[in-house]
């Protein structure tokens, strides 16, 4: 019966991502946790985190949530990655470092984001920033720090994670306004996952 | 004998960061490596991969660089990461994925930035952003995106990860003219690494 009940068990997913930092993180964390439910996985995300952080410093608290959220990580049984660029060209690093972390512990990581495009092309786009050809051929920024073009959406690491765990990042390019929000190629992730996985939508 | 060999082979040193990215990255690693062995640990490189990525695709090559580089954490001891802020104001992506990769698999993490104050003070310097204050009291970006406000460097997972190893990130204040280069912090995680893991200086 025990190893029935285990069968039944609906794997579990870390949700990664910036969605921590939406002005209502617990009701885009709830969105993502009812398509889970529908393609028969769990959803679990750093926002349920119930961590009492009043008696903290807020050095303190925010270590504590760090701990947390990589025991939450070692909890699942695999991870989607919010990849969608955040205050920069690339992911959100709080995302990449939880990436990686899956990643080495075994889970397999799927991975989408909201801004179409590669790294390089997102450079060329971005202001400040005078994409330049050294005498290499190579391509550098204005720091004269050379700009990967490998023709991937973002840090070959990232997407060498994805790629390694039998999949693509999904892009859906999406206006601004709904970058964070917008949870299509998220669900793309998860039937990709469920077909990967062996999962049965409920 | 063999075990007395085993002892006295030096603990590699995974050496992170966007140093990769220099104009020079081999001098700056080979400088790094100097220091490594005056400390009595081998530093190991992601510009040593010695790979033949000339009948790759861009695509392929970027992919197989990214698969070299999680061996080589796998067969490293320990990880220093430059954690100076890159095309952002948080580390570059490709460390914070590297740093969360090599916790995962139990190395003892280090970290250094070349960059002072918390990750919000930066938020409040750098063009564009405008910090503002919710009804709440958190603090939120020109998306709206919620400012982590924890006293720490960095976003927390980059900064758990040092703080769970044992020491805090080492920060030197150095010009942007050699930021990248400039490796005071880098000696001193070397110094802390040592102390921590009983290694003698050669």
């Amino acid at each position: 019966v025990a190893a029935h009940v285990q069968l039944m068990r609906a794997l579990r997913v870390y949700l990664a991502g910036p969605d921590v930092f939406l002005p209502d993180p617990h009701s885009l964390a709830a969105a993502k946790k009812r398509r889970c439910a529908a393609y028969g996985f769990m959803g679990v995300s750093p926002v349920d985190n119930e961590i009492d952080l009043s008696a903290l410093s807020k050095r303190d608290a925010g270590l504590r949530i760090s701990a947390a959220n990589e025991d939450m990580i070692r909890s699942c049984q695999l991870l989607i990655a919010n990849l969608t660029p955040f205050r920069s060209p690339s992911a959100d690093v709080g995302t990449a470092y939880e990436l990686g972390f899956a990643r080495a512990v075994g889970l397999p990581v799927f991975g989408y984001t909201n801004v179409a495009g590669t790294l390089l092309d997102r450079m060329r786009r971005q202001g400040g920033v005078h994409v330049r050809t050294r005498a290499s051929g190579q391509l550098e920024d204005m720091d004269h720090m050379v700009i990967e073009d490998f023709d991937l959406t973002d840090n070959l690491m990232l997407v060498g994670a994805v790629c390694s765990s039998g999949t693509e990042v999904v892009v859906t390019p999406t206006p601004a306004g709904c970058r964070f929000t917008n949870l299509a190629g998220f669900e793309t992730c998860l039937q990709l996952a469920a077909r990967q996985l062996g999962v049965q939508s409920s």
